[in-house]
């Protein structure tokens, strides 16, 4: 597949077009520019004072008296500013606002007050303040606090917001460690289909996708019925059947009605599978190496410059959310089995510890109420709950044969259950015996045809394996302490909200 | 939007509850395990030999002569292979064959031939060799050559072959390259949507999407008409009026019928958008970068672990990829207006030097082998063609009105043409301007009420910026040399074609 034929010999050009190449080479037009500095790079790789300097960003606070004028230069690469002390005021354009795009130019001078550097513009140096793009009086965003609900109705606007630009940055960094992590753990990341002819689980409401101009000759671009992808899994185990340790982070999609703080139609999710695993408890050990591997980047960057949280919140909230990511690395996370999570939740309800809507019974699924309990208020802590009953989980996870008084009755898979959030992992060992898998395909009544390419990687080389998914943006809304998961996405997408 | 009432003080649990806890803490099950070494972790860190070992993978080639058998054990994570030689070849289970899931016991040696390390199976080390997955007669990856046309019909078991995996591998270790280029140039990785309610730029075929339960009432779950995205610049720009330096990687559609070598439906687009540029070739300068950034990070890694493609291709091969690495290495691109292009080959053309189909004149588009000549046969390296007519480009681009003898006839805008390939990136500056860009749609007669949340960005702190997009795949098919982008993409999706 890869081309021999590459390597022509070309004809030469002739003398008056290699005259041409060389005429444009140097000419004036063709002198290439590096981007100018932004905030962020000017904070971090600070200059010698007394030189002449450039910012360029919106104005996020001014101050004018008699003699002088104060403004706040942002540029969003960082939750800093650099201040710009201006004499005379008049210097000042007039249009200054909160959120006017403008050019400073002045001099970097060492601070006089609480700031370690300022730019110093004044008659004598040249230095003058040039609008990019004035603000209307209108503009919401002059006003520097509104509420996030309000802020959600102007998609448009509303990453203006100093604490949800945090957030995006946040996200940034949490990915990027993300992707140093797997990569340092010999990880392939990769890119399973979101177009897929096939529904992972059986679970969840699927998006249908048809070509448009198809739509209206009642034709298939795809030849089939084609859906969005509601989890990479199964694609991911046939990758994994040929690389062994892979992982994905990309967008899912579920049609659910459900107008909740914490879900979404559209959002992303992480995905690993890794072969040659035997035990549920490697992949809940590896879950939390991947989570704490994060936080220990959060908790190091505490004055980092690029996604720092703790300096764009108010001091409590500061205060919790620091206390949440040292919980999260205070020590081992507990594990216990489905059966033992029942136990402690029916006796804590038995000896009035607790009340519940519902007290569970052996069997039944573990309701939200009851997560948040386990690892909130009983382990105060993140806890794995594993070896749930087969018949609350999906037909690919491996049934459970060893454990004597379980025998068949529950399936090797975890779910991580944190504080506040409850359930932010699910994961599982696959079965990898095909007599077993289509057993279980049959007893529940499923058709077999269109997984019968999965089915295939039992056939040849099929080796013990297990994964696990996480929603991304759930894993942000708990370490970012966010109360609504529309505000760690950048555009949330659900039911009746699709607003630009 | 953050939460102040998450600490809460709860009722610590009864004595009893609290002995459970440590009950679950120190029962046997509890224990948790690390991943077992794959094979890249045991040729990296290499233990001291003589000492035992275990390792998982599948057999990729085998030789058995009377008095010894040899297994070459791969697994994917990287190119090479551990070699085990067992003695007496009668310890070889009798159904091994390649694809053979393995599982091997023995001593770590140093090796005797051109192995620098092998593992020795025999009787009096109790090492063995355990069958976990057999493969059928009929696995047709027990053969190790096979077309990349015929792999493209076993999806299932493509990824199995080796040229493919180090493919994969290669995809990884780029996008992991572009994502520290972009954290070290102080970029913030970002997510626009895929779901849209808009059509970027009113071009291509669009995938129209609906929740499959509201298809059957007639009802729309988004409450309007929702497709999958062509390209999320327009969304991009939205978050680059926050935080100034943002990119993503992300999926985008296009329902094209087309069935070339180097288009496909669902494809994964680098795009990035930037504020505070004024030139468009700050832009073309900071793509240069990025790409040589990955280019350099490849060329670095010859006798990397992870993703080497130099290694698993014939030397043929090796030596035109290692060719046009250096090529793009060589030295800064040249950069030509739209013009000069034209005028180039139109000369060309004149004086017999080359044939096309067509010769273009001013203000025609430039078809693919006019790209592919001027990249490949004329400058022989990347090229930069800026400053295309504006009735060839797009409403959001700027109008060049400085360059006296094309005065609002072209765009600042550029395309990044390469050898071989053709356009690999588009990019441009963004008309800021509101009146400007009102004006532009209106004269295209283009419907403004859809774009209202995107002229709003140029109401309030509207600032110069620009940025550019590019298809991954592309890339990745121009720096391994692949003929096919289907075979840079796990599951390639395109008309008729969603095969698992």
């Amino acid at each position: 597949m890869l081309s021999h034929r590459l390597k022509k010999t070309f004809t030469r050009p002739t003398r008056d077009v290699a005259h041409q190449i060389r005429r444009f080479a140097t000419k004036p037009e063709a002198i290439k520019l590096d981007l100018s500095p932004c905030v962020r790079g000017i904070l971090t790789d600070v200059q010698d004072p007394d030189t002449p300097i450039d910012i360029s960003g919106w104005v996020s606070s001014s101050r004018i008296s008699k003699n002088v004028a104060f403004l706040d230069i942002k540029d969003g690469t960082t939750y800093e500013g650099i201040q710009c002390v201006i004499r005379p005021p008049s210097l000042l354009p007039s249009d200054i606002k909160n959120g006017t795009g403008v050019q400073v130019k002045g001099i970097w001078s060492e601070g006089k007050g609480k700031q370690k550097y300022e730019v110093h513009v004044n008659g004598t140096n040249q230095g003058n303040v040039d609008v990019l793009g004035p603000v209307d009086e209108l503009f919401p965003m002059i006003k520097s606090s509104h509420s996030a609900q309000y802020l959600r109705t102007i998609p448009e606007y509303r990453w203006r917001d100093q604490s949800l630009a945090a957030i995006l940055r946040f996200r940034s960094q949490v990915e990027t460690t993300l992707v140093n992590f797997f990569d340092s753990q010999m990880f392939i990341k990769t890119h399973p289909p979101l177009v897929t002819a096939s529904d992972c689980e059986g679970a969840g409401e699927l998006f249908k996708i048809e070509s448009s101009s198809k739509l209206k000759n009642d034709e298939q671009f795809f030849g089939k019925d084609a859906y969005l992808t509601v989890s990479t899994q199964l694609h991911l185990e046939v990758i994994c059947a040929a690389l062994s340790r892979v992982w994905t982070l990309t967008p899912c999609f579920r049609a659910e009605e459900s107008d909740t703080n914490r879900h979404l139609s559209e959002f992303w999710m992480l995905e690993a599978e890794i072969a040659f695993v035997d035990h549920v408890s490697q992949l809940t050990k590896f879950s939390e190496k991947m989570i704490k591997s994060v936080v220990k980047n959060l908790a190091d960057d505490h004055n980092g410059m690029g996604s720092n949280l703790i300096n764009t919140v108010d001091k409590a909230t500061a205060q919790i959310m620091i206390d949440r990511w040292e919980m999260l690395l205070s020590k081992d996370w507990d594990s216990i089995t489905y059966t033992e999570a029942i136990k402690i939740i029916q006796d804590a309800v038995d000896s009035k510890l607790v009340e519940f809507d519902t007290r569970p019974i052996w069997g039944d699924s573990l309701k939200s109420e009851h997560e948040k309990w386990l690892a909130g208020k009983y382990f105060k802590n993140p806890v794995f709950v594993t070896d749930y009953p087969l018949e609350e989980k999906a037909f690919y996870m491996k049934i459970n044969e060893k454990i004597a008084e379980e025998a068949g009755t529950t399936v090797a898979c975890f779910d991580l259950l944190v504080p506040d959030i409850g359930e932010l992992i699910g994961g599982s060992m696959r079965e990898h015996d095909l007599q077993k898998l289509k057993n279980e395909i049959e007893r529940r009544g499923m058709d077999t045809t269109p997984l019968n390419w999965y089915l295939k990687l039992r056939e040849n080389g099929s080796v013990p394996h297990g994964g696990f998914g996480m929603g991304f943006e759930r894993l942000l809304q708990y370490l970012s302490c966010t109360e609504n998961i529309r505000d760690v996405i950048p555009f949330p997408r659900s039911a009746r909200n699709c607003l630009c």
